[in-house]
């Protein structure tokens, strides 16, 4: 046993990455540690998808608070401080108010955060109550909470901490510096789940960057997904009414619609609609099959690759395809409870027979067989 | 911008710490990306207690099933897959059941969770549920649950993945290790829930190991807090009716009594008990001055340190204190949302003025003001 000499790499993206931020100098930073994310490699998703090329997640529900938004919080709370703010504000659909109840909490900053009614994760709301928050619910879906916190920001003392405000993609960018320093160089296809559009943004921003800088060779292809009732990048108009189990990308005004458009574009990419039920089902193939635990919004990734895949569109492919995996699915138990099969969970008395019989086995008998009377 | 060269750190903590585990060669890696955990400094904390010594909090929420059995789990099931098992089995409060689902999916293996009825946090369930774990609800507590598993480990052909099983405490103990290398030498003071006591015991051999090997100078002291209403090894003898809100540690009969009593003799420690109302308020504390969202049980060894800090237990003490905080508050997330203030959620339409009225903000009217008819 030889003790290795062991340096641990510094902690949170602002400690990470901050060569590499457009930031102020003398920022303070306010960090729960996020970041740093695993990247794992599903190889029983491959063989269901008959793919050759490697297939990876990137465990983004590993943040502090569970979710992607941690990466872009820590930067705009951040700079909340350094601009002597009493107070953050957001909309969200969930992630982001938890995140910023948290890192507004670890700032010392009060934090307003404004719900749509009925079609937030209960996981997210209790995180954002219990991290001290002051939570609103509006009378409206999530395009109306943002309008409502954009105009507040605009004519009050706040810091507006949704993704309009460009310091929430400076920090969610770090996730493809990320995805590129694991690998060793860019995948080839970026998956990634399209709600508000800042995180597809983002990851082209990263991508860019990197590219720019000579530290990759080429940048991936990017695929974005939306859900089928909340898909206006693929409808080409905003959607009045977006409807999907996938809370997290139910919303059908993007606030950074022409990012999404660009990575889109400049990347020879796809930006497609998946059903909530391919959702549903690839969730629970994470969960069953790799033991990866996320959110919906989060599978809408895996189920656009699947649903790619199916179409022959990755039958070149030798190089990585990477899928964003956003949340965890913490941030949901009660849909995820309802994922079980029936008879799954099971009432039992204490004897072993009966529980042995659950796994289809017989417990052998402690008495040795009698010796047949000849 | 000056790219500079940038290896990650291996993932997991078989990848990691390999060296310093008593593992069989050839063993296969089943890792979800596990360890690696935030060391967080809360320096509200530390004033709000008056300690000159600096305190730091070990975020094992971050672990892949959010919770730090992942460690020992990864081992565990490694060790499964390598003997040939077919399914894994284990009692649970809940944490240990949600890791084992995900790490037996992830290798392949079956699950079969036994779990004490009533007394289980609902995000618990949902997990082992989602990766497919079949779960029995058995009527009955804990320690009567790990009777049963025990039982059905030594008659078939399953693995038993509870702390009993020492691969378990071997994958456990390497928080410990990352606590010092974090900290460039072991902390003066470890502060952590115990349960069944398994991870006491697991950081204590941990410590020792490193301290043997030369790479710490001195071992903590070791500090472990149990409910008042499930205190066996305050009480020094078996609780037979265990009572707390900290369902991940309410355990009347610890399987690792010994390590634990071993723990704290060695080190000259201390096994306390804290009610659940002071395990309670260290987790809103936590929550509403930090942002770090931990479910009850982990509260237990801040609300520990807390009383012993009243108490001047710590007067002398100038180097770091480290308490373990051991899962997600997002693992009980129904209890969370019942932190709330009164006047904490409210619904609102969509004006301006009544948002900005949450925060005491009055919104400056447009219109110039009109001057007074003279």
């Amino acid at each position: 046993m030889t003790p290795a000499p062991r340096t641990p790499a510094p902690r949170g993206v602002l400690a990470r990455y901050r060569e590499w931020l457009a930031l102020p100098a003398g920022l303070p930073e306010v960090s729960l540690g996020e970041g740093d994310t695993p990247l794992l490699r599903v190889p029983s998703i491959e063989r269901a998808l008959g793919l050759r090329a490697p297939l990876f997640v990137k465990v983004e529900g590993q943040n502090p608070t569970g979710s992607f938004k941690d990466r872009g919080m820590t930067v705009a709370v951040s700079l909340a401080a350094h601009r002597g703010r009493k107070a953050v504000v957001c909309a969200s659909t969930g992630n982001t108010a938890a995140s910023a109840a948290a890192y507004a909490a670890r700032a010392g900053l009060e934090a307003l955060v404004v719900l749509p009614e009925g079609a937030v994760a209960g996981g997210k709301l209790a995180q954002a109550i219990a991290c001290g928050a002051r939570v609103a619910q509006v009378d409206g879906n999530f395009d109306q909470a943002l309008a409502l916190v954009r105009e507040m920001a605009s004519r009050l003392e706040v810091e507006l901490v949704n993704s309009v405000n460009p310091a929430r993609l400076e920090g969610q960018k770090t996730a493809a510096f990320e995805v590129c320093d694991v690998l060793g160089e860019a995948p080839a296809y970026l998956a990634i789940p399209v709600g508000n559009a800042g995180n597809i943004t983002a990851y082209w921003m990263g991508f860019t960057q990197y590219h720019e800088a000579g530290r990759i060779s080429s940048r991936p292809i990017m695929l974005g997904f939306q859900a089928e009732g909340a898909a206006p990048l693929v409808l080409g108009r905003p959607v009045s009414r977006p409807e999907t189990v996938a809370t997290a990308i139910r919303i059908g005004r993007p606030a950074s619609w022409q990012g999404a458009i660009r990575a889109r574009d400049e990347s020879g990419g796809v930006i497609a609609a998946v059903s909530d039920r391919a959702i549903l089902e690839a969730q629970q193939e994470l969960a069953q099959r790799e033991g990866i635990f996320c959110e919906p919004a989060s599978a809408a990734s895996v189920a656009g690759v699947a649903q790619l895949a199916r179409a022959g569109y990755f039958r070149d492919a030798s190089r990585p395809i990477v899928c964003v995996l956003t949340g965890s699915g913490l941030k949901d138990p009660d849909r995820a409870a309802r994922m079980g099969r029936p008879g799954q969970v099971v009432r039992v008395t204490s004897r072993l027979e009966e529980v042995a019989a659950l796994l289809g086995a017989t417990v052998p008998s402690h008495a040795a067989p009698e010796e047949p009377v000849a």
